[in-house]
């Protein structure tokens, strides 16, 4: 399986929850096959590439036909790693963690969120959303206890690096940073980032060429 | 400008946002000049594509040079109409648009919050983070008094399409979604999607496929 994984380009693995979301709205709609052509449209994506992606994951589709659409779904839910659950924990119990905690698409699409981490002993010992804030000192023992696979940092900027260093330390080595901040990690962990700036910037492009503009 | 922004593959744009990070980056490390392998690295992608998104800015390059960077991050900067702010408004007050008012990458990168708006009457008239809540009925006056350009859906999924059809009503055309539900929105109006569970998916295949899993 690892020699498989690194054959599969990271730009292809990015791709993979898009198409994967496109597929369940066509399940939703009962379509049965799918075509690399309506499947590309749907990712925004074009259809070679479409075609060349799903190869990596032993897909090749039926000439005059297109891909069976439960069979690639469960293929590449598979490949994903969402036959199961990941439980993650949320770094930080501010307003952002908070609400991470309470985000409906998590627990929905197999990322159950275990517990709240805060530095705040006041916080500690809290619930937000049914879900507990611990101390720092106990996240070693929750994340061997509840299986933890996942660490989310919705901290402030300035403490994101530290808090990476404590998941590290507690054996948590997939990382997804929200705080606005840099930060770095040893080769055998994995890290994204979400910059929630990254999208205004792109609605100001269409802003900005917008053929009769509201402003 | 409406001639050309149709020209330009909506793919490219997305990834023109990636390669302005790296641009600020570079600046950061006081360099003049960046080839665009180096470019391609720092975005995850190939430098031939890096070349081709270029040419649609009219950038180039020198042979054995590289881009200028700070022209090129200029010339982006003017592309993505980051020259001058773009108010935002967030639809919903709760945690998750709290927590984005409080987003420092948000007012730092040329989006100031210029309201809050909420259907809740306790919390029209307060302030969070310095940015006040108002009611819905007002969003058309502010959206002309304060230039709102963009509208954040930060509300719960049940209430993401009427809130859109709101900031639509009230003007505003480029729309950011947080929400996990599917909104439709006419050909005129620009909508992105923020989905928090697709990073974790793309964490969750290289957890499944780590060659020593903490598991």
């Amino acid at each position: 399986m690892p020699d498989r994984a690194r054959r599969i380009p990271e730009a292809t693995v990015a791709r993979l929850p898009v198409y994967l979301r496109s597929l369940a709205e066509l399940l939703d709609e009962k379509e049965s096959t799918v075509s690399s052509e309506r499947l590309a449209e749907m990712a925004g994506v074009n259809a070679a590439k479409v075609r060349k992606d799903l190869s990596y994951l032993g897909s090749y589709g039926t000439r005059g036909v297109g891909y069976d659409v439960e069979y690639l779904l469960f293929q590449m839910s598979r490949e994903l790693g969402l036959t199961h659950d990941w439980p993650v924990v949320i770094m930080g119990a501010g307003n952002l963690g908070q609400a991470l905690a309470n985000y409906g698409g998590f627990t929905e699409r197999g990322f159950p969120v275990a517990a709240l981490i805060d530095a705040d002993p006041d916080k500690v010992g809290r619930q937000y959303h049914g879900v507990q804030v611990h101390h720092v000192d106990e996240l070693p023992r929750l994340a061997e206890e509840k299986g933890i696979a996942i660490g989310i940092i919705a901290t402030p900027a300035s403490a994101a690096q530290a808090v990476a260093d404590q998941l590290l330390e507690a054996g948590i080595r997939s990382i997804l940073n929200f705080a606005p901040a840099v930060i770095t990690v040893p080769p055998e962990a994995s890290l994204r980032k979400v910059d929630l700036a990254l999208e205004l910037q792109i609605l100001s492009f269409y802003q900005q060429h917008a053929p009769d503009p509201a402003r």
